[in-house]
């Protein structure tokens, strides 16, 4: 077995802060001191380097089917992207098709991901027809080491479940200790709100956000989690964007529940204001849209409060010219954009260095408790002994620019084009592997392991 | 330099869990890893054995001054006593006498614990009189190392500060970058109720009780967020017991304020009904008081949820003698129990192994948790390179049975006489040191240091 | 015109309490005053009784198809019973079937009310399909005086309409003025614990409450509030019953939203332990459940509070053979009781007598708010010049024995049976004609007339 | 006995609205029909006009002293003031002095107002030192028909008492039924904010509303609900002005409390923005101060949630050049302005012109529910049989400007100063007698009667 030092850095997880070595050997650390008094086939130092837990991104969208078109990263480029930006791990979506079973839409997803993904993955099981043969596969897909079930609360006739399967749902999953996560937005509300406005001949990107006020969101953060309460599921909000959607998490807690919830960097540095824009709002047309300044406020709060765990990206990448179906009509464009690869320095530089929050909460929400409520701790999202060699060195004082020309990503456009950051990410480790290092792709197609998970341990 | 060498323990942090050997060299971890080839001065085999972070009880009182008499334990027997149920560190409250200085008090418990320690301690500044010469004193507290200010809310004439003090106290705090905490209870109305059932000759200890209920805490908890909101300090509410009180800071959080939460061991496993017992409802005779039933689900929720992130004890025993000073009227019984040596048993009794909280929440609210709020970390709270070597090994499986007759608090009973629990002691390690074993003490009066904190990081 | 005149009665009203004369000229007061020098047609002496308005119950099921059957009382009993309870306004549901229009329904309706009734009465229209062809019959329907809308959140496949509907419909409504009243309770979640208790053999009534816990009502009922503040369209809740779903109205005002609540009687004074009678129990199976003692506290608390604005019935009786068809499955036994005859007795009684609402409340909850609501003020719901000569005479302190045997609904049990009352109506009045005197009916079949209504002026 | 005939007026109350005459004998209507068939001593023409029950303004001082001086208007001019403005009972407040009995101030209060009041008047009691002595006194105070209790969380040191007292008082009054106001604002932090805002130099107008930002109001509204609570107590806030204050009592709604509010008419249509004029800005400093638009938002839905149950005005006037006392200093500023005189016709015009509350409501928070709350009811607050002849003509369409050049108040300014209105008082009749009409008053010095209250009856 290969083994690999990293002298000297300053390594930083969610409960620790210290500047030592790591040693690595094959994929695994094995020792974490302070001039650790051995040889290694490889050494990188990493004086003035910050150390951190490979990222865990759990939401992303690669090759995924949708709106007639597919989102442009494959799980080659998406994971190999995702790379560069520090994210070891991805959780991708698979979607049954309403009709057919769990295990017909695993294969085909793992017949795309299998021996082409670059950097390491694994699967939520979206159940989108929740029914007695859909039932009987919920322990199925957990011994299969997929235990977060993802449902759609908008979607209606594509990918939506009503309350009564959501009901049904919820019991199975409980029964055999997995995770229900959810879309939560009213999707009957926006439906109509869409077809209101495209009736009115309101086709710009702004009716896009305007079909999805902030109450579509709360309403549905706040019945997922009444619903989940009833049936005592371990329950978890996906990219949840705003103050309405947050009060109802918080007013759960008194009835002493706990809702995971995850938001996405964008809702954290970007606004609504982008709609206006009449060709470029295209680029973050996504569900839910951007919200307001409040809204970046109250979720900045929330990762302090305890109450937002995890930040995400809900990548799902889509080209310009895929984006422009939808140039007369808002409801065209395919929702979604690419962020996968700045997930991690973008929270940093906006997050760390601005001093909105500490690098042990960055940790936190970025990777360890991602990898604790899915079921892929102590493996991944910490740095120590017998965990995956996954490490992220971050150059902190550096600064660099976004741009779609540099990006790796498979999308000809960045919704964060231009922003200078402060933090660069200089090398990056998977499972013992140089995978990226200053800017270059060290490992290859395939690279990537699907992980099994197991249950929620927060 | 010594060195320790632990073999084959089950590491556990917040944020690890890994089988491995820890090398302490002198006073500071040096290395964790897989079979680590070194050779140390002193070897021991943690074989099945959880080695957590050394114990941090933000909330004791040694040797204070009490209702005309002492608590009982000093700092030499309660850190003594501390270390043998694997708490290496307490933060003890240093308390101002109104019309004197901040610094005469602090010269005063030096005086008290320096040289006479066995564990590690630091102090909370308690400011029972802020005015123009307390406020100057502020920044000097900090440059001591003395970063948290305590306050009550509750015993005027003695402790009592009112808001306009607190405005100021907070205002002044905020400016150097400290934490104010506080004793949530309404003192104006507790000390109309105990005057009332006093007239009544209502004097068994259920008047203690029924002197403090909850809406003397939830109210006096909300006004100190509401002050705390307003002068953007951070905040803190010491021994946080019941529901009215956490659903205040639930509320606070709407406004995108964090408040951070201690609660203790007792509140979370013994309930009022123990009042009842008109003589040995003395020995829980505390404020506030116990609680009700679905209080201690609140707390155990709250834990879950990230409102709660610390479990203290706010120790403060007294002799049975002491307490029944108050035999003929419940005002007159000190106010306090012993518990500083059983925190993490207890907790780790009736948490982890009932499964309520999961292993690293164990950690968090014992020892890192506090670490970070009250600025030690990363010296302290954590098992990481170059942290001090603070560790505890627990036998998980081993029942034992909780008794005065056994323990090494100088208090002559136990409000948990008798209780069976599981997961025992073997050893603790302070600094390095081997401070006890299978339940002898190894270190002596003064091997404690004063910690020097800095401010909260979390 | 005949003229009538009551001498010195205690008049109550929402906003009056005095002893005086009221003279009835035809169909109108016209006069009220300290001994009214006039002669008229028929005096009544009404020393010793207090007379209030005619009560208003904006919620009866009468002659409505519904699983099957019919329930019990038609227009003319119904409305016959209602007068003998002092009710001389009710205001049935038309319900329109799904693929048809709302002009069908309320002709059939028509079809069944007109010439029939006994007493006055108005149509809600439910909507139970809205579509383009039901958005263009709204307009319609106000203009006929029918001005509020129901809709039903459960009953899929027969009433219910989703939330896209309701989006619609509410802001068609909103465009002319109209309510929008809602059957507040998650059908789908409901739907999916039947089946489950069915499939589980689990038949008997306590299963039926089972299926329709608190969390149904209160989702649904935060969910009806959501969308109503987003269209902001007048909303009203019937049949309120539940500490969860007024607490979401509460929630609500924090927006500035005013939502109207009904409770209906039985919820104030039955609660669920009587589904525990196997038998019996079905006597009481009405949607929602009766609930808890808390959820009393609640409602009787709202009431006072001026949340709770109206207390109707949900009059919806079947015969005890009719109740048998669920003998061996809950789900089978027709939904609701008999009650449009008791409630203003059973109010006065437990809530006036007992002191929990003074007697201008107990005029506002069961006349004048809904007067005011549902736009029939000034005309009905006071007592006042030129209002229609509605007046029921209570004598205070009278008791009296519900029982079926005496009532004159049209059902063979009463779920009061026993019931020992403290105050009885002695006389009715409705429209300058003594309707019910000492227990005897003095108008006929077609004495009641349709009353077309305005907007909600409150 | 003298009588008099209003012909034909729209006669509006809280639950009435006709077309009719009324008739008063004496002192009292003795009739209310269509076209009586009376003749009386005088006779008014009412037609077009809308008549309402006479005003009652629960919140004035007249006569009052205050930081070293007295209010401007006298119970004469007070009085007089307020019957051209509609408002014929007002409740004044007597201020115990601390350190002396309840009765010395009655005396004292009674003699200032006795034989000099123009319209009708009650007291309030405030008690400033709640001891042994005040204890006993309630009783009496009752007894004399003064049933409500005026509570100061502010002014400390001089009407201020603290939550002790506050407990002592609530017991004691719940005991004889009476009611607990309060004037909910933390003195403490208002104390320390303005001596902050004076220590640095900071000493414009704009100071006062920073003094009292609105935690300070929002906080002791909670406390005060908190401790009404516990103590069974009806309670009752007066000036409530903010969102943050009405959300505590919402709040309250949710253990099934009760809390009265009380709002004045300045907070419904003036803002804070008044206060960045550094020389008029003087005119509206009073306490608590003007808040933003979004406050007077939630007030206005507030009085349509039924949450707002009574507006009144603080009258509390001082003469400019008292108000200039504070030029070079906000602190010293006189608080209160003058409103005694148009809080009618600025609700009218404001509320019911614009659509905002309906005529009904209007008279609702006008008079009604004052009565009622206050025990006055029914010889106040309503048109009814047997009730006082206090009427109100309004000519509803009526325009007029507003001017301290015309005013009826002893104060050289109006902060109202040029405000054009909808909706003039034409004629107002107290206890049957014109008391002003077309601008002149009618009745003089002493005709004003203490009004004896009894119990809240709501």
């Amino acid at each position: 077995m290969a083994s690999l030092l990293l002298k000297n850095g300053r390594v930083v997880t969610a409960d620790s802060d210290s500047v030592c070595d790591v040693l690595v050997e094959g994929e695994t650390i094995v020792a974490i001191g302070l001039n650790l008094p051995v040889q290694a086939d490889h050494t990188i130092d990493a004086t003035g380097k910050i150390i951190v837990p490979g990222g865990i991104d759990p939401h992303v969208h690669l090759d995924m089917p949708f709106m007639g078109t597919f989102s442009s990263d494959t799980h080659e480029t998406g994971t190999r992207a995702a790379l560069h930006g520090g994210t070891t791990t991805v959780i991708d979506f698979v979607l049954q098709k309403q009709g057919h079973s769990l295990r017909e839409a695993l294969t085909e997803w793992q017949g795309r991901a299998t021996g082409t993904a670059v950097g390491d993955y694994s699967f939520h099981m979206a159940v989108t027809d929740f029914n007695p043969g859909t039932k009987e596969e919920i322990k199925d897909m957990i011994a299969e080491g997929i235990t977060s079930f993802k449902t759609f609360m908008a979607y209606k006739g594509a990918l939506m479940i009503d309350d009564a399967q959501m009901v049904g749902l919820m019991q199975e999953v409980k029964k055999h200790g997995g995770l229900v996560t959810a879309h939560a937005t009213n999707g009957d509300m926006i439906d109509t709100l869409i077809a209101q406005h495209r009736a009115a001949g309101k086709l710009t990107p702004l009716y896009h956000y305007l079909s999805q006020p902030e109450v579509t969101e709360a309403e549905a953060s706040g019945r997922f989690a009444d619903i989940a309460n009833y049936t005592g599921v371990n329950a978890y909000i996906v990219h949840l964007t705003c103050e309405g959607a947050l009060n109802q998490v918080r007013r759960a807690t008194e009835r002493n529940q706990r809702v995971f919830v995850e938001t996405c960097i964008q809702y954290l540095v970007l606004d609504a204001s982008l709609y206006e824009d009449e060709v470029n709002g295209a680029k973050v047309v996504m569900s839910p849209p951007l919200r307001e300044k409040k809204d970046q406020a109250t979720l900045w709060a929330g990762i302090n409060q305890g109450l937002v765990q995890v930040v995400g990206t809900d990548h799902c990448p889509f080209m310009w010219e895929q984006k422009m179906m939808g140039k007369d009509d808002f409801s065209k464009i395919p929702n979604g954009h690419p962020a996968i690869e700045h997930r991690m320095e973008l929270l940093f530089s906006e997050g760390v260095t601005t001093g909105k929050i500490s690098l042990q909460k960055f940790v936190e929400v970025t990777s360890t408790n991602a990898a604790k409520i899915f079921g892929m701790f102590p493996r991944k999202g910490t740095i120590s002994i017998g965990a995956d060699a996954d490490l992220v060195l971050f150059d902190p004082a550096k600064k660099h620019t976004i741009s779609a020309a540099t990006h790796h990503m498979n999308c000809d456009y960045s919704a964060y084009e231009g922003w200078e950051l402060t933090g660069k990410i200089d090398t990056v480790i998977l499972r013992g592997q140089v995978a990226v290092h200053e800017g270059e792709t060290k490992v290859g197609r395939g690279y990537g392991q699907f992980i099994k998970r197991g249950k929620t341990a927060f």
